[in-house]
């Protein structure tokens, strides 16, 4: 299964773009020459046209065709491209017992501050989502399901939502019935669950590097030894890399991706090589666990795929949630486990039992309608329009030598800061930064978090979920003194 | 530390009683003579009274004194007492692999029936619960807190629910501070966290025999092996056999224990012997895990204490949850960790992020004033009357030879049936009852989930939380026509 022609041909020109063949201003081919240079029909060169519109890369001019449009990205060096030689996974296994001591340390110390602008979360701002609607939508429920909380929650939990959910996964090209379709915490709790069905403790687990710290948490708090594979933050996991870590490592017993808006990297894999890494990992009988938390905030007006859209034999054990995109407070994740979803749901029932039913009556009811993609729709184009401010500002205010990539979706950004010259102190200086900045009430996240090795000690992960406000501005000015001071 | 005089008073009396030293109608000693006879104040004499009154033990006759009353019981033998011989642990350890295949499967049987009768769960009938209450308080939740759903919830969750859990936890004489408290989805995840805050795989850890099945699930599931120590339906698990596996079995690292009311059994402890156990264990450095769901339900007047309330050190991990006594949907359980506290949190944080928000808020709510203390005096009375109505009936059609000991608290009953004399199948009798009565649309648990031993292959747990009623009678005779199949 490869991608449908018009992406294909709407990624080679958006490939072009970014690499500057076609320049801003620059006239796009017309329709008619695209269909002679690559031998498609009407529809589908226009199709790719359109798409390239919604990305943001042309616009329409009347009677003229299209044209390339003036970059709205900063005028900020994208992120270095990683080495991809081996992955030194094993280096600092040793010093991590337990929950992993360094990510549990800092968790713990936010504790300790009283945090006035959090910059820290995967999260939109409360306001993104639609309160009103779903504390309608509760009020409903409750008048519905009156003895909702008396009664023990059921393993096939509230079957609408799980329609709901089915439904939702059509998007991302997954078919799955609503029975196999099990409902968990967040996505927290899936990854969790998947781990422990197709691992033992011991095992090593390949995952991209960098990923999200509760990964490494989990990996660690089950036994489990993370190799961590270079990731493009164009392209997304190296799948070269991937093949070389599995010829020297043979105890790696599962692939963990995100192959969509990768945390913290907010880059997607291109189609072609989600099919070959389910491909690959289908051979291998290495089963391939898909975190598909953030897609749907994607840019993109055409959803995109999930890996899982290319499984045929249920080796993906998908997960994803609702948390960042409909409502964090509902807690409402999923998982379609294919051939372990038997299993999958005999250790959720033992880690937690069956969620509560409200959020999932809730849910089912907001998803029914056309109100969660009109929701998604406007989540969307706000989030564009706040990645880009908060990108602008950090070129701006940030020292010369910041770098980063402005991710066509989700809502945090992944900054480089520029290599400091009189480098003293042991700490490193995301950690320096990270720390200075909650002294003040300001969360950012420290790229020591995001590996087990020393990689991403000059990064830092910054969310921009909330809408532009003199406050945030005013703390983004801050932490940028702060980055200041460390970059001399 | 030990009972209050006029609970020790009052125990000694309850032994005399049930032992037939007192017969029902002789009269109790006078308040007078008991201050004579134990050198004890009026005021102790008279709240031993009036504690054996509570129970059901004594009855006032004006101007009379206290009288013994007719025992309510039913006319079946008590259970047998354990061997306190060796647990024969391991000898079937090999078998499971994973989530515990024999208890897994059976849960999965269940899916496959229509259950119109549910004998099988450990919850009261969802009219046993302040429906009308919590729904208020709910929908009074979604006016304070209207955008609730759409923010992150923190770590700390919601204030003041921690604080009237730490009030409610001085009914079992602990002492924790509210920022001492994690909250949990339920007892089961409660349960999950402890041991894997202890524990590591190839673990032994010491549980009652009989015990309850999701907990061998966890241990399994966790690659830990159950220790199981007999337990008597009397008082609960045996110390000595405790300590005689101890001495054989240097790999225990943890003790789990159901101190009051436990499951299947009923048992309550007493106080020496919890305050022995926390002792012991803390010699050893030896953390001692303490499931206590149901202590709430006791026919007591005067609450258990539980064993957490001899901890001095901080050994004990208390787990406890409101699903059985308050609302099973709200999914509300808690765990106060002593000095395994911050590693406890990080795990909850890294297994399943802090609980949704709006059930903390309706169950503070509803914990604030007294109506909590008025549902659960409502509840014990209900329930004891439920499960003596239950066992009455069992008494009346089982056949000869069905023994069982009326638990003083709780919604289950645990029934030995009667040896088979032609035993000729090789599947265990408590297996085929519940087998075929599941076919019949009636949910009762087989002894076999409760033991990694055959041990219990001729016991079922039936649930008595749904209040009298004709089709209740109706199921119960079923399985008592079931069983007399077997017996014969």
């Amino acid at each position: 299964m490869t991608a449908p022609l018009y992406q294909q041909l709407a990624a080679r020109y958006r490939q072009a773009i970014t690499a500057g063949t076609l320049a801003p201003g620059d006239r796009m081919p017309s329709v008619r020459t695209l269909m002679g240079l690559h031998e498609v029909s009407l529809s589908t060169a226009l199709q790719a046209c359109r798409e390239l519109e919604a990305a943001g890369l042309l616009e329409a001019r009347p009677r003229s065709g299209y044209f390339v449009c003036a970059p709205a990205r900063p005028a900020l060096r994208p992120l270095a491209e990683p080495d991809l030689t081996l992955p030194d996974a094993d280096q600092l296994a040793g010093q991590f017992e337990g929950i992993h001591a360094r990510i549990s340390s800092i968790m713990a110390s936010w504790q300790r501050h009283e945090i006035r602008m959090d910059f820290g979360g995967a999260f939109c701002a409360p306001a993104l989502y639609p309160n009103d609607a779903l504390r309608t939508a509760a009020a409903r429920a409750l008048r519905r399901y009156p003895d909702v909380y008396g009664h023990v929650v059921q393993a096939d939990g509230h079957a609408p939502f799980r329609v709901a959910v089915a439904r939702h996964a059509m998007r991302a090209r997954i078919r799955v019935a609503p029975e196999d379709i099990a409902i968990t915490y967040g996505c927290t709790e899936a990854l969790h669950i998947a781990l422990r069905a197709v691992t033992a403790p011991g095992d090593a687990v390949a995952v991209e590097s960098p990923t999200y710290y509760g990964l490494l948490q989990t990996l660690e708090s089950l036994g489990l030894r993370a190799v961590e594979i270079p990731c493009s933050s164009q392209t997304g996991i190296s799948l070269e890399a991937l093949e070389l870590a599995a010829r020297t490592h043979d105890d790696i017993k599962a692939v963990v991706v995100v192959p969509n808006l990768q945390n913290p990297l907010g880059c997607i894999m291109p189609d072609a090589n989600k099919a070959r890494l389910v491909a690959w990992c289908d051979d291998r009988a290495l089963p391939l666990i898909e975190d598909d938390c953030f897609s749907a905030t994607a840019d993109d007006e055409v959803p995109l795929a999930a890996a899982k859209a290319w499984d045929t034999t249920g080796n993906v054990i998908y997960c994803a949630s609702l948390n960042k995109v409909l409502a964090p407070g509902l807690r409402l994740g999923w998982m379609a486990a294919g051939k372990w979803q038997a299993r999958v749901e005999m250790l959720k029932i033992n880690m937690s039992r069956p969620n509560e039913l409200l959020p999932q009556i809730i849910a089912a009811d907001f998803m029914h309608d056309g109100a969660f993609e009109r929701h998604l729709r406007r989540l969307r184009v706000q989030l564009r329009a706040q990645r880009e401010w908060v990108a602008g500002r950090i070129a701006r205010t940030f020292p010369e030598g910041t770098r980063l990539t402005l991710p066509r979706g989700g809502m945090h950004l992944w900054i480089e800061l520029p290599e400091s010259e009189s480098e003293t102190s042991q700490t490193p200086v995301s950690a320096r930064v990270a720390d200075q900045a909650l002294q003040q009430g300001i969360r950012v996240l420290p790229g020591a978090m995001f590996s087990n090795s020393t990689r991403y000690d000059r990064y830092l992960r910054v969310n921009c979920g909330a809408p532009r406000s003199d406050d945030i501005e005013r703390a983004l000015d801050t932490l940028a003194g702060i980055v200041r001071q460390h970059a001399r």
